[in-house]
């Protein structure tokens, strides 16, 4: 009888410690689940809808993207090859047009220098985290509850994570400040704090103009950096997008996280890092913080596909790089999704008898977003029971919590995905299940 | 009068450890040289010829690849629209096809399932890094002089990295046993080890068949991992290629990192891992550790782009899964450079006349490196005076020992990036260079 030849087993317990932490799993999950319950309407996934793409634009933003190398930089077919096919620069190649954009955006003046293009703004996270964070007695903090890919990097990197309690207006100030006193006294160093200031995932509020001024106040005399994330500004209703904390930091507190997952899509995976922040030798020479970053990205991917950054960059030209505008469709889009899950619910669960029942929900005024809390645990369970008998999926709010417990009553609810009948419908079968199991 | 608002200035000494590293500038070096100096002839960069690409040709393979997805696969436009534009799997979309391409190409019979699609093979290495490396006492051996890449990954994350030094045939399995013993015996914890077998980077050496399986009984005994590293192994005379270890490997032994980088264009940013190994669980349960490396991925780059994916889906389709085949008048130009290169040198620094002067190279059978001896150091100095004065360009061996004080009068010379009269030009100036300094 053949035997089978031995086999490589590694154990578990041998491999770095990330990876029995369940925090690991939770964004395959978000990935994924749409696939488990193939015929239900899924709130679940945090992904820009689909309808608006087309397969042809990828040849045409290509196109754009080489006609302004040619006739815009001046380079020759042999220079736009290379661009297109080799090896490229570190931080990136479509910096210059990424900063123009940001300009007509969002009224942020970023030197190109100063910007990292990334795979994704979770690779900007990534660099980001490895180069400040250096001693294990320094902490990030993250405004909570709080999107999994910041906490993930982190516990990549052995990083400690302090959450720091979102009120409804988003993060207070005066709570960050208390609890970072309280690590300086513990012997900790906190060196960041993470937050998504519009239409936070996973809860959809958002920080009020004051609150913005009161957390860069607070950052520069905690003498704190501030991880901003923003990838929903734009999806507001017209004309109403506040001014990013990056737009109103004229002190370099603010490393700003982009991303163009959204507001062109995921598939092209770019994003960038705004990184303008000194970084200072003991000899007193200076160096850009994305300078720094580029050391690191070097080491993890060497650079962001030009193929993407070239369907990218092309996006931003035909736009005239201006994507606030170019996503007014995605924008209405969101919008009216969302007004139709309000009103929905509204609908169905009139205010007296979700009162009673100790269901309620927010309003945000835009994003992908929204949380409903309810008077039983919105847990495993209760998913796998709401796909099964009543065929909508949401996501536990607790899955944000990874190293709390909170959100155990609250469901984030994402109406990104979904057409206006499925989000309807969607409604209607949540109605379904909520009147089932609070009633 | 306006004063400037005060500055944020990071201390670079609160900044993680690599960053005042100088191994990680090197990546950058050998990506900009080219640039430094551009009259020059290089043989300094790594980088593919670019001749052989076509920008016409990208929206060809975007094209087989959605023809793949309709007619092999069976995809609705939803479908296919989805799998360009929206997040995906995160190990990637076309590990079955790369599959098939390693079983044709490598006679590797890898499961898709064990395959994880990287950005570029440096990811790969990240990844398998992350997972494995979990204890101040765990330490990577490395076949030195080294990839500044898997270095530079290893100093990212901390990791304890100690060279085992190659000889002329690559590396030998008894130092590295004695070496792994000698780490013991320290109370360390020797995990893996890294290796270039096919004409390795930098030297360009080649480990004969022999050692191969001597490299993997020697694994096996000491129960090391073996990261196998492979970009060049197609570029050899026809018919003469070497079995990788991964295909000599029944064990499991073996963590193949594989790049296109060098096989289609380094512009995609696509490698891949092979990693078939189980990984047991406390209470028994076991996974691939393919999966383990996809939780890691999701906080590093969530997935692969799937632009670069279909684009390489679509070479692989086009080229009916066989790249080997698909890169003959690649390796019919490279192999062509070397024999200029060869030649060129015996011609221009005669046998006897080198011997006198203790210079002296070596004779790869195929790949992008040679290695080149002289008596006299090849410093930063010498290239400065080698480009300016004579107009050519090499990259100092010493910066592939970062650790170490090797390679100090060691070139490493590149003949990948040339055009055959740049090659022949470029041995000219090389030998005015030679016969100045070490005359």
């Amino acid at each position: 009888m053949s035997q089978e030849p031995p086999t490589t087993v590694l154990p578990a317990q041998g491999l770095h410690g990330s990876l029995a932490d369940p925090l690991m799993e939770v964004m395959n999950f978000l990935n994924e689940v749409t696939s488990r319950y193939p015929e239900a309407i899924s709130f679940g996934p945090g992904r820009p809808y689909e309808g608006l793409f087309e397969v042809e634009q990828i040849g045409d933003y290509l196109t754009a993207y080489q006609r302004y190398l040619t006739e815009e930089r001046g380079c020759s077919p042999d220079q736009v090859r290379t661009l297109l096919f080799q090896y490229g620069r570190t931080n990136g190649q479509i910096h210059e047009l990424v900063a123009r954009a940001l300009r007509n955006d969002e009224g942020i003046t970023a030197a190109p220098e100063s910007l990292v293009v990334t795979v994704g703004a979770q690779e900007g996270m990534f660099l980001v985290l490895r180069a400040l964070f250096a001693d294990p007695a320094d902490v990030l903090l993250v405004s909570s509850p709080c999107y999994v890919g910041i906490t993930g990097a982190a516990r990549l990197l052995d990083i400690e994570t302090v959450h720091v309690p979102e009120g409804p207006e988003g993060c207070d100030p005066d709570v960050l400040r208390r609890t970072v006193a309280e690590l300086r006294a513990a012997g900790k160093r906190p060196r960041a704090f993470y937050v998504v200031p519009d239409f936070s995932n996973p809860t959809g509020t958002c920080l009020p103009v004051a609150g913005r001024r009161r957390l860069l106040a607070a950052a520069d005399a905690e003498d704190l950096l501030v991880l901003e994330d923003n990838p929903y500004g734009f999806f507001t209703p017209t004309g109403s997008g506040l001014p990013t904390l990056k737009a109103l930091d004229d002190r370099q507190r603010v490393i700003y996280l982009g991303s163009f997952a959204k507001t062109c899509f995921p598939g092209a995976r770019v994003g960038y890092v705004i990184a303008d922040q000194q970084v200072q030798a003991p000899d007193g020479s200076r160096t850009l913080l994305a300078d720094e970053l580029s050391k690191i990205k070097g080491m993890v991917t060497v650079n962001t596909p030009a193929l993407s950054q070239a369907v990218i960059g092309g996006m931003l030209v035909s736009h005239d790089y201006r994507l606030r505008e170019a996503n007014k469709p995605a924008a209405d889009f969101y919008q009216s999704n969302l007004r139709i899950l309000l009103d929905n619910l509204d609908r169905l669960l009139p205010r007296d008898r979700r009162e009673a029942a100790g269901i309620s929900w927010n309003s945000p005024a835009g994003g992908f977003f929204l949380t409903l809390n309810l008077p039983v645990p919105a847990d495993n369970a209760l998913l796998e029971e709401s796909a099964r008998e009543h065929g909508v999926i949401w996501t536990p709010m607790s899955y944000f919590y990874p190293e709390g417990d909170g959100g155990r009553h609250q469901m984030r609810l994402s109406l990104s995905y979904l057409t206006p009948d499925q989000v309807a419908e969607g409604a209607r079968r949540l109605a379904g299940l909520l009147e089932r199991s609070c009633g």
